[in-house]
Order: C-alpha cells, then structure tokens, then sequence
C-alpha cells in the first residue's frame, strides 16, 4: 500500500516548502520535489494545499467513566470523529479510583481502546499512593510505553492528588524519565465554593464558573509548578484557561524552568457568558472544568500560544449528552463535565489563528502536532514530515469553507459548542499510517485500525536536568575538627 | 506624672517637623513649638535628636514552648530589651496546641505576659479546627481584644494548617473584622526535604536552608494570597524572606489586593552562608524559619521595604540558647528554631536603612510603628505622635554609635545575630506610656507595667472591602421560564 | 473671622474620626471632640458628613493659549467652579514658548492669575534649553516658590522635550530639590502617525487615539523613569492613561525607584468609544491628550489608584468650547486639545471609587489632596486638617445626590465629559482659607481672593537621595603604579 | 568532491539521532543510517561525536574602521579563525558614513569580503535618512541579497539613529519584508554621561561601564520595541547585555510580539569587574559596547537563552591591539571599541552551557546556529543538516579539551576576553560547502573560498504580521450624515 502526496506545500513546525510526500507500509520514504509515483501507488492532488503532520490531540477522554455516567463517545467514534477533523493521533487518560491498582486501570483502558481508529496513547492518573502505586509506575514505564502521569488538583474526596502525592509521583516520574501532568485547580477552593453556592441557592451551571474562579486554578499552577521546580523536574500543565494560570507558566518558562503548558480550542474561543444561559440544557452543555471564563481570558491564552509559553492544543473531549447533563439540574456540581471537540479543533485553530495572522501556518502544525510528539518523546515519529516517520499525515485546504454544527459532526454527542461557526481551512484528506481514512467529506476510518503507541522515557532535556542537578547537589559540612575542639 | 520633650524634630509617619512634645498620665496631651512645662514635669532635652513614635514589633514569642524546650527570653526580660532598644510594643503569639482549646491557650499565655516591662498583644494561632475554634475566634475578637490569628503553612504533623483549616478560619476571621496571617512555607516540601537530606547524610545545620528553599516559601505565600482573594478577606504575611514570596505581594498588591508583609531585621542583612560556617554553634545559633537566604534576597527585601510593598518590620524574637540549641547536634531538624533581635531592630534599621538613604526618617517610622498600628487597627493610639496617642516614644540620636554584642546586650540570650554591627542611630530615651524606661544607657523598665492593648476589629479597608464583595455578588440566573418550556 | 464644623467625621489621609475643626484666620485652630465656638463664629454643622482637606487638583490649563486660540476658562471662573466641587487649590502651568526667558512666561502667567477665587501655585515648562533656562530655573525655586517643572515629550516642532533637554532639565532640577514632571508621550510617533492617518484619508476624531497609542505612552514613560534612574532623581508622571504607563510606574516602585503618577478623573471613567460617535461635536469636544483609551486601560488604572502605584488625581482641565473645536472639523489634528473636570473630580472620584469600595475614605483623601500636597512638598500647610494647616476644607455629604450636567456645572465650557452621570457623595460646604465659598449649591467665591501658594524645594527624600547618592559615587582606578611599569 | 561523515549522532534543533551524512558538490545529499561512500568519498569518522550544522555568527566586524583606526582582523584571518571554532558563516556590517550613499558602503565592503574563507552576508546599517537611503534600502533587498537594516542608537554626533529615523527605516524595512535591528544604548545619556565622567576625572576605562549603565540599554531597548510594535515590524535587538534589555524583549514577547534577541559569548560568561583591573592594557582590551555588566546580568542572560527568549549567540568580533586601544589612555571614550570571539563562541557555549545542564544538545544548535538562519530567512539552506542544505556541518567532540588563549588563538588579536578558560566540547572537523577546513588541529582555510549568501526578503511571519495588520487597519468615521443636520 503505497500512497503519493503531489503537488502541495510541505509545513512542518520548521518550515514551508513545495515537496511531495511519498509514503509506503505506514510510513514516509521520499520528500522532495517531483517525486515518481510506483506504479499503484494512490495519488493525492495536493494542489494549493497544504500537507501537514495530523493532528495529535493529547487530552481526550474517550468512554469515560465519571460522575455517575460514561462518557457517550467511545475510542472508535472519537477517534473516526478526530480523523474527520485532520486529528490522527490521541493521548487519552487511564485513571485509577483510588485504592485501585494503576497496572489494573490501565489493562481496563486499554481493552477499551482496541477499536481505536486511529493511533493511541495514555497518560496514567496518579490518584493515590501506596508502595503499589510506585511499582505500578515503574512498570508502566519500562514495559508499556507510558512516559506520563496525570495528577488531579481538583475533585476534593475523590481523585484529587494532595500536595504528598504530588511529592512522592513527581519524584518517581523524574527518576523513571517521565513527565508529571496536572489538572491545576485548587480542589479545596473549589469544594467550599460549591457548598457556599449551593447553600446560597445558586443552584443553576451560572455557579460552575463562579465555583471555580481563575484565581483557584492560578494557584494550583504555580503551586504544581513550584513542586516541579524544587524537585527538579518538568512538568505539564493541561488544560490552562485561565490568564492567571498562563502567567504562572510564562514566570516559570522566564526562569528557564522547564514547564509546559496546553490550551484547548474552546478556552481560546469561548467565554463564561455561556453559563448564565436561560436555557438550561445549552448552560449545562458547557459545563466542564475549568470553565469557560470571562472575556479577555481568550486573548490572553491567544497570545500564550502566539509567544510558545503554551506550546499543545487539544479539546478534553469528553462527551455527555443532554440526557446525561441534566443529572445536574437541580445541583450544578452533579452535571457531568465535559465538552467535546476533537473533530474541530483544528479547523478552529487555523481559522481563528492561522486566518487572522496570529499564527504561521508552521506554528499551527507546533501547536497542533509537533509540540505534543516532542514533549510526549515520539518526535519525530509523530508530529513530522519526515522521512522515517509513520504516515499520519492531514492534507489541508486552507479555502474550505464548513460551518460547525452538531447536525453534521461526526462526534457522538447531541451538542457543539461552536455550532454555527463558520471556518475557512479544512482537511481534504486525513491520512493515518499511510491509509486515507478521510477524503473530502468521506470518513473511511476503521474500527480497530488504530495502534497504541510506545511513547519512551528519557527525553533529551532530562539529560540536561540531570547535569543541573548533579552541579546544584547539596553537600554536608565536616565539622568534624571545629566541632572535635569544642 | 509629666513629661516634656524639647527641642527635637518629631518625625512621623506623615513628615517631620521642629516641635515639643507634652506627655501626661501617659498620653500625649501637647504637640507645639516652644510649649511650656509645668512645675515638676520631668525635661527631656531633645536637641539635635529626633523625637519618634515608640517602635512596635508585630512579631515575637517571649517564653515559647517550642521543639521541646521553651525561649529562654521571658515577657520581662524580653520587653526590657526592647525598650533598651527603642521598641515600645510587642505583638505576640498564643500557639494553641492542636485540640486545645484556643481560649485556654489564650489565657495561659495572659498569664505568662502579665511580667512585661512594656505593652503587648497577642496574635492567636489556628492550628486545627472545630466548631469550638470558630466559637473562641468569636469570643477572643468580641471580649478579648484580639482581631488577627496566625496560621502555620509548615511543620506538618504538628501545628501545619491544611487549605481547609485556611479557609475556614479565613472566612470566620473576614466575618469578624480580624486579619489573617500566615507563615508562608510549603510543609509538605519542607518535610519530604527534610527526610531526603537526612537520608542522604547531611545532618547539619547546612541542611536547614536546603530543607527550606525560596520557592516553599514563594508557593505558599501566593496559596495565602489567593486564597484570600477568593474568600475576600485582607491577609498578612509574616517574615518575609524570600523575593519569591516578595513577588507575590507585590503582585497582589498592584492588583488592588489588600495583602500585606512583614520583613524581619535579621532578614534584611544576614545570608545563609552562616550555615556552612564550621562551628555547629554559630552556624545553629541562626537557624530560624524561614532561613536566612542567599545574598540578592536582602536587596530584593530592602527594595520590598523602600517600595512599600512590605510594609512592616519585626524579628521573630524567640530565643535559644547553645546548649537548648545543641539539641539538634546530629540533626538539623531538631535545632530549637529561633533567633533574637528585638533589641536590636531599629538600631539595625535605621544604620543600614536611612544612613544608606534608602528610607528617610519618616519611612523608618511608618517601618518600625506607625504601619503596623494601622493594619493591626491600634493607630493613632499607637505609632502616632499627635494628642491623645499614648506616650510611647522613643527620642533618637542620630550621631549615637553603638556596637551589637552579645556580651552587652539585654536580651536574656548567649548570641548575636548582629555581633560586631556598628550602627549608628541609637535611641537616648525611651518613653513608654509616659515614663522614661531608657536613659542614655541605663534601663529602667519595671516588671509589670506593660499593660495588655486591646485591638478592636474592622479597620476601615473593611468597609470598602464589604461594598466590593456586595458589588460582585453571585446571582442565581431565573429559568423558571425557560425550564418551563422544555 | 473664625468658624467651627462641628459634629462631622474628620477623614485624613492617616485615617477617620469623630472631632470638631475650629478655624481662625484662615488657619485650622484646633481639632478635637466638643469643641466650643467663641462667639461670632460661624458654625457649620457637619452632622452625618466627612470633613476633609479641600481638594488639590494638581493640573489644570486656566486661560491657556494653546492651538491657536484660548481655553474658555479663566483663573477665576475655573477656581470658583473648582471650590462648586470641593477643590480649594490648584497647581496650574506656566509653558514659554520655545526661545521664550522662563521668567517672562511666569511673569505674564502670575498676571492671569490675579483674579484667582482659589489658591494657586504653577508647575514651570521647560520647553527648550540653553543657559537662560538654566538661570531662570533657579531663579524661580529659589525666589518664586517653584519645585517643579514639567516636560512636553509630545507636540514635536513646538514645545517636545527631546532626551538632550530632558537630561539637562532634570539634572538641573535635582541640584535645585525641584522635581521633573512629564506629559508621556512618544512626540515623533505622534507626528510620524498624524501625517499617516490624515494621507490614509482618516480625518475625524476617530484618528486622534489612533496618532496617539498606548504604546507611545508608555515608550515615552519608560524614558522618562530610566532617565531620572540614571540622573538620580524623582520624577512625576502626569496624566497617565495606559495600562502601560502605569505599568513602567509600577515596575520602577517596585525597585524602589521614587517615580509618581498622576491620574485623571476622565480616564478614569471614559473609554476612546466616543471618538467615533458620529456627531463631530461630541466626539472632538473629548479630544485630548492622551486620550481616553480603550475598555480595560479604566479597570487598570482604578487598580493603580488602589494599589498606591497612582498618587495623585487631577483633571487637566482645559476648556475649549464647540466653535474653536470646530478648527479641526477638517483635520484632527486642528482641534484643540482638550476637556473639563476641575468641579467634578472629587464627585466622581467619590462615587466610582469610595461608594464602590476600591477605596476607603481615607485613601479618598490622599488621591484627591494629601499625596499632591506631599509630592509638591506644601504638607502639612495643604492637604491636611490639622492644628496649623490652612483652613482649606470640604464637609462631604455622603448621601447627596447630582446628576452632572453642562446645562448646570459652573464651568465656562459647553460640554461636559460626565454629562448625565449620577453622582452620590457632594460638597455640602467649601471653606478656603478659612471663608465658606460654596454652600449647598450657592457658590460664594471672591474673585482674586486665591493666593500664590509658595513650594518650598528639597522634600525630605532628596536628603535620603543624596546620602544614595554618595554610597553608589563613581571613584576612579589609580593605575600611576601599573601604568609606570609598563 | 564528496564527503561522508559516519558514525556520529547528528543534532539539530530538532532533536538527536544516529545517522550518517553524505555530502557532494557543497550539498548535502543523504542523511541516514549505515550510508554508503561512494569510491573516492572523503571519509570524516565521527564516532563518539555530534555532528552539527556549522556556527552561524550574526554579529562581526571584519577590519572596520571606526574610531580613527582599522580592526585588525580582516575578513581572511577572521573567517580562518571561525572555522577553526566550528563556525562557517558570518553575518557582517555595511556601515556608511551619515550621507554616504548606502550603495557605496556596500560595494566597498563586499570588496573587503571578497578574500573570506566562510561563507559571509551583510547586515546594512541605516545612519541616516533621505530619498536616497529609501531608495538604496529597496535596492538592497531587491538585487543584493540583504534582508536585514541595522540602526545604532548610541554613538550621538557619528552614527547614531534618532526616533525619526527608526520611524522611517523601520517602516521601509517592513514595506521591504526585510528586518530592523538595533544596537539599543541611549546614546544621549551615554554622551551625557561621558562628559559628566571626564569631567570628574574619572578618565580610565573604569569610566566606561559607567558611561553606559544597564539603564540606558534597557530604555533603548524598549523604544525600538515600542516603534516595533506601532509600526507593526518584528525587530531584533543585537548584543543583548543587561537583565533590563532581556527584561523589555521577554515582555514584548509574552505579548506576542515578534521581537528577537542576540546575546554574545562574552557577556554571558565575564563581568563588569575587568574594568578597575589595575592594568590598562587589560581593562582596556575589554572595553566595548554595550560594556560587561555587574554579576547577576550574566545568570539572567543565560536564563534569557534557555527560555528562548534570546534566540542567537554572537560574538561582535571587532578587534584592536594593544597600540590600538592605546589611544585612550587619557581618555575612556577614545578607547576604540570591540572584542574578539568568533573562534572561542562556540567552545564557551557547550561548556558553559550544555556541560552544565542549562542547554541541551539542539537547544546549543538552535542558540548558535539554526535560529539565526531562521530569523535571516536562509533557513534550510543554512542552520540545517538536511538534505539539499549546504554542506555545512561541524563535527562536535564532546570530550576534546582545550584551553583558550590569545597565544594559540588563530585570531588576529593579541588578547583573549576568555584567555585561561578550560573548555570540554570542541570542534574535530569543520566542514565548510562541502569541505573541510578545519581537522583536529590543523586548520585548513581557503582565502577567497567563501561566498556572499543572498538572504531573501519576507519571512514567513510577514504574511501572518500582514493579515493581522489588515484586521486592525484604521478606518475613518462616515459624519456626512451626522454633520450634515448641523
Ligand atoms: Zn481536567
Ligand atoms: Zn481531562
Ligand atoms: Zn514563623
Ligand atoms: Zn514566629
Ligand atoms: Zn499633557
Ligand atoms: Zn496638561
Ligand atoms: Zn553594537
Ligand atoms: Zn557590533
């Protein structure tokens, strides 16, 4: 199976250039100008268009078990949905309960995702911590390709990692070569307001955002980051949405520390008018944490993106229906959270970004693809165009014109939130190991198709903290003769 | 019982100018040029000198029982001190116990205070929380005269407040009208480093700044801040070391917020190469926490004090003598934290302060009296000279030159952090509620005339603090309608 | 003549509290609870009200040539509609022409002045340099009660300030204890952007903010501050509109850096949005500069209030009616610059900042009267109530309620930039210098009873100054022995 | 001629991989692994080494004349001696005389240029301003290659740029698609400050560092910055010395503004103390501009690089002897200014930069190579190791030691700014086109083999920065309604 990308404009993180793009068994083996198609060899006119590394989102949450649901997309329809989108590649979360086994959770999880239509990975949440939890992490990481664990600062008496937690996790993921992550919210904030609200008869989702207000998020950043920053490690911060936390990120980043951060697509976009909606449904349909917040945020994460102190975009896709949202209606903090999105991410990025020269179309492919491959240590197998790498490949029209809607997206969700969008920049083609799974307006992914992907320990700046740490080690002083004389 | 003071320049906080200050039955009753004495008034001559208001230490603990021994400075011997050094007031610490009752504390500590030379007060701790703390907070601030409490971020598994304990007793404090304050270092980092750097061999002192770095520092003072911002409240902190906690006041303060900081003298001028010097004796005589940090944090905190973005100064006066010290001979952590100054804080301040121009005359005194009277809601009874003020005054000679030592020091302690300090600037008389304690090197404090300043609640910033909070009120969005229609 | 304002809450800057003010002779007598009347005097009952220090409008333009023709308001009807609002002093501008002797200008200025109602002093422009300007400066502090002299960075090829003029003016003024003041403005980007809009066809109002960005401000202050860093004195920042002034100013406190800055009440409170109402009239009847700015520099600049990193409040009053705006009907650059203010600055200040709790009373007084009082170095004589100072007061109803208005403010101008706003919180009562001026809505001013208010130079900082001058002096290496060797 | 160079691990600013390179004809035509030589391929053995793109230094001055004398290195020894250090291109100055004609300075440099051993370019400098220099700008870019403007602001009374002529070259740069870029020193206050200096007495080149205080830096700095960003150009500020330029460039960054920032070798590693040696003749071989700074400017620079905040490293090669520097003996500011350090640039980097951790291996390749041609818009043709690129690579020993002195420099300078330093990391082989020029040792430079590199104008950013313009383009108010009803 062998395919030839012809006649578009190559955009990698690094650069333009006319090439084609000549792929064989999943993987790329020819870049350059005038390349000769092998006889069968499938061609694909890329004229006037772009040819750019698929999209990674490295936060989604496919089926996900939570708050009393599932979520209603499940590894293939996200996945299908992703690849109608230029999305070929995902970063799900196992998360353990507590008490429960991580190398459980993740066997779990993993038989989820075998129906995977695209390629696939997982962050493992750190939930608890017991001598199990230290072990499991080691096997993840030596024998599952797992180079990332997640850490919730939010969810008081259920999942939400203590400031011990985070000490003992981020001290293991170091000496293992793995990246710590958090969800940067401050779990207590949080659980007081909620009762505060619910007490003061705030009942309705105008209480989500005001339970969870950008300060709350703010501190846990810098909080996450000053553990990281003690211990000596890097970490990542997902989902930032709040100015307060960015600037949290940019300080760090100032000082040379190595802390990343990601934003999603409707952080950048949307903003908290969305929870005093009359309409219930449409209200609660937004709810998810961290909530959308006031105008102005958005810019200022715009320009997070535009100066590198956030360097991924996803969508923490985590879909819940109407039917499922309205288990809050009486009580916001029992509407499940979540918002989908990994099909429109990056159409909504290059519209709102690349369009109003905010971003170059190579800083597009950074924050969409090869940011996330690079930090997550499958660079350049993902997130290039190079030869060598697998074939996941989004050929991209930047004069398509859609409008988004929940009538015609591939998600499996009753709700967009940016229905009546209208983009300009669409994928023509979305190719996936070398496979065409989207072809102007035709999904053709395969249920099982997808692959998980080893992501390994050890990126090379760990080589570089090393050193850091070895010059800064502390040493004792002999006091052995002054104190001998006393 | 009178007293007139002739011929100096009253400096204030406000300004400085050429008057006489008339003093009877312990207030001042006359500010004025060329004022007249009564028969038998006592005559200070003030010529060439600055008359001041009597300096206050926001930040001692006489008497502590701490790390298993107790300061070897007691009310008495402390506020003489203080007075030999031109300090009128202290503000001091009622640590409750976790479990214990905060009013049983409270009196216990009454008890032990009713010996001091000079007046004083008491921060009380929260140090756990029940319905009986949120009670005795009611009681202390309604009948006691107290209207701020203390709150430990570090020694976990002792007196450390978790977030929940800040909110709630922030909340409750807010209510009342009263300040919280915070010692501002991460517990959990301090204690996962302690434990690392014993297990890695290094017991010495030298392991106490390592075990307690910037950055724990930074981490909870920003928590403090932001959760005061959230809950609405003005918060304290107290002993500021470090720039990374500096920063976050200034933040927060450019804000609009009303957060405030204390720097301590020690601070100010000492690093932390004391603790690698190779006498375990010196080097423990100057384990206090925070540590003293490395060089560039003392211009960072004198910028701090200039800026106004600290706006008060006190030593954390607690003190441990060699052999209490020697205790933590082959472990650090077990070295009774505490070092002494209250003596010596304005000498220090004003040589290295307004003989260097960073402050002038006037700044010193907001430093040293005047702003903490303000924010712990005493002015203009104290920090003021202006009638009605008590008579707590300090008369300073410029040209007074004087040598920090041990050997002639009043502190009841067998170190000086500031052993071989030239200052000079030095007080002549101290002049507490009327009666001079000080007299060009003789001290005549009496055990017992210090009497115990109550402090009533809600300084005016409450009130504006009030019609903010109303202004930004959450508000439940009706959808009766709307539901109605579903 | 004597009068005694009894029964009110006397608001300083230092803080609230219940006393009588007795004035005689055009001084403050007494302060203090219960105070008697000798008989005769006059007894203003100020039951329920706030009595405070008159206000001090610290820029004003009275019957400025500027542009062409001459601001409406002269030194009488301006100062008399001041004392309507509260304002009992001014500090106006004395701006010689470039080659103009400065003592001429001041000459022809104190003349205008004459028929002042209220108190006066004048900053003095230095708007070109050579030895004359040296003498004349000097000339001015030493025998005419001047400290301070301003500097026009914009208005290129007429009177901007360019680095070389700057640099001579402030080290002459340091020398002299005077301090620089400055209108911030990039002038050769103002040019540059005038002479683009106006070929680019955009000829309305809606093209003055846009030939005046905030970040030309902010260029402009940035020089300002690091040029008196480097030249070692204070320095004062009129007007300052953009977030980025402000943030140079707060930077440079924060270093300890003695920079100052001034707020108007319309930037405040007014947003560039009127720049492009489709009336001429009403959108150049608010040209001024700098202008007002887009939504979001009026939250930055209440937070600068808040934080003390804004001193001061003025309104750069300077009336030009509709028909001489009209000279720019054609090109915006023509229309005079310039809006009103003196009378309603303290209202407005009042209910935007005090009613909504960003600011207390006392720091009410402080930004509207002590802090210029201080900074121009005529505290306590001005912007304070007590024993001594003069008798220049406002009794404050808290509960009064105005709608302002054009059709019923006294100033000689046909517009007013807060047209409709209610406004709660007035003057029940104006006293300067000891004599009732305005009386619930009756206006009493006396034409030419104000007073040249003398400014004494060297506040106490330039002593504090000099002494960190002389720590950090430049000494020369001695190489006469290395060199010989050679 | 062909070449292979086998068994090294090649990095880039990508990342790290093992591959060998294959290089015919100055190209490099195969990156892969286990790579065939065809018969008579010159075979580089690179086991154990890294394999890099060949230094790019942006920033020298090959035999200027400046100051009344000539630099000593020419453009034969200077390029000789680059590639010596692993550095195979340079980007020199054209500099023309206020009213030369910009066309003719650079003919008569790229006649100096033509005996160059490495590949060379020319950075224009815009001294002046009228018709012609607009015209000879556009020339330049069109015809010859140059795609970058450089604007002194210091040196007042020669060559120094006004505001009105970074507004003009600036905006003909952006019509141009070409880059300004900025030596940022306040050359008013230098000059001020000289005279002061001289005037005092303080003739030695202790004097110089005073001369030009961080301060004035960081104001220049920020005002082209500020032109930047009105103007809507990106900028690149050249020698990047003080924290306060970094400070202004990291803020317009965070912004999102496209601003870069250069830093040189010597400024990261020597400080401000070289100046009060007691030697002359060694304080005066450091002399030059911007000077070194205090200690802690070096830390903050070296953040400045990690963050990325600075994106290049340069060296500013401009050397004088001895004699020459003589020429200032009795007077600083006649001390012909400039360093040497194309050879050490890149040896100092790794050592002090990736053996301590601060770098990783392709942060070093980004930081003194790629993002150079990047930002000079010769990216992949320069700064790549990729097929098609210019076979410029240096082969990297990560374990060859060398210490660095004037005596067995090949530059053409009889002093060494590292002279004694040890550095761990250097160069085995240089390759230069396609030939080695420099072997373990022996250096094989060619004089005239070098060639002028053509830098093509607009960058891909220009088109982002074009959209973004057309989104915030002014446009004017229709009135002729509004205005018609008057
Ligand atoms: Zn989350
Ligand atoms: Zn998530
Ligand atoms: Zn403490
Ligand atoms: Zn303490
Ligand atoms: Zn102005
Ligand atoms: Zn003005
Ligand atoms: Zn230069
Ligand atoms: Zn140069």
């Amino acid at each position: 199976m062998s395919i030839l990308i012809r006649g578009g404009t190559v955009v990698t993180a690094e650069g333009e250039s006319r090439a084609d793009v000549y792929c064989e068994a999943g993987k790329i083996v020819a870049v350059g100008e005038n390349l000769e198609a092998p006889a069968g060899a499938e061609i694909v006119d890329a004229g006037g268009q772009y040819v750019m590394p698929g999209g990674i989102d490295p936060h989604t949450h496919m089926q996900l078990p939570f708050m009393g649901t599932v979520a209603s997309e499940d590894f293939y329809t996200g996945t299908a949905a992703a690849m109608a989108g230029g999305t070929t590649m995902i970063i799900d979360f196992v998360i353990p309960n507590p008490q429960q086994r991580l190398m459980e959770a993740y066997e779990t999880w993993m038989g989820w995702a075998e129906k995977s239509a695209a390629d696939y990975s997982f962050h493992v949440a750190v939930t608890w911590w017991d001598e199990t939890v230290d072990q499991d992490m080691e096997t993840l990481v030596r024998d599952h390709g797992v180079n990332s664990f997640k850490h919730f600062m939010a969810y008081k008496n259920a999942i939400m990692a203590d400031d011990e937690i985070l000490y003992n996790s981020f001290t293991k993921a170091l000496s293992l070569g793995a990246i710590p992550t958090c969800h940067a919210e401050n779990g207590e904030l949080v659980f007081q307001l909620q009762k505060k609200l619910l007490a003061e008869g705030i009942t309705g989702p105008e209480a989500h955002p005001l339970s969870r207000p950008p300060a709350a998020e703010g501190e846990a950043a810098n909080r996450a980051i000053k553990l990281a920053e003690v211990i000596g490690t890097p970490v990542y911060l997902v989902h930032v949405s709040a100015e307060e936390a960015l600037d949290e990120i940019t300080r760090a980043r100032n000082e040379g520390q190595r802390v990343f951060g990601e934003v999603l697509a409707g952080h950048l976009l949307i903003d908290d008018s969305v929870y005093r909606h009359p309409d219930f449904e449409f209200a609660a349909a937004h709810v998810m944490s961290p909530p959308f917040r006031p105008k102005g945020h958005q810019e200022a994460l715009w320009k997070g993106l535009q100066s590198g102190n956030l360097q991924t975009t996803a969508t923490d896709h985590c879909c819940f229906c109407a039917e499922q949202k309205a288990a809050g209606k009486d009580d916001f903090s029992k509407i499940p959270n979540g918002t989908a999105g990994v099909e429109d991410r990056m159409a909504v990025l290059w519209h709102h970004g690349v369009n109003t020269g905010r971003l170059t179309p190579s800083e597009f492919v950074a924050a969409t693809s090869t940011n996330a491959a690079k930090i997550f240590n499958i660079h350049p197998r993902k997130g290039s165009i190079s030869v060598g790498a697998d074939a996941d490949i989004v050929v991209w029209d930047p004069a398509a014109t859609r409008t988004i809607s929940a009538k015609t997206h591939h998600q499996n969700i009753d709700f967009n939130i940016f229905e009546g969008m209208e983009v300009t920049g669409n994928p023509s083609h979305t190719i996936s190991r070398g496979v065409v799974t989207y072809k102007e307006g035709e999904l053709r992914a395969v249920k099982g198709a997808g692959r998980y992907v080893d992501r390994p320990p050890f990126p090379t700046h760990y080589e570089a903290m090393k050193k850091r740490a070895e010059l800064n080690k502390p040493t004792a002083v002999d006091r052995s003769l002054s104190n001998a004389a006393d």
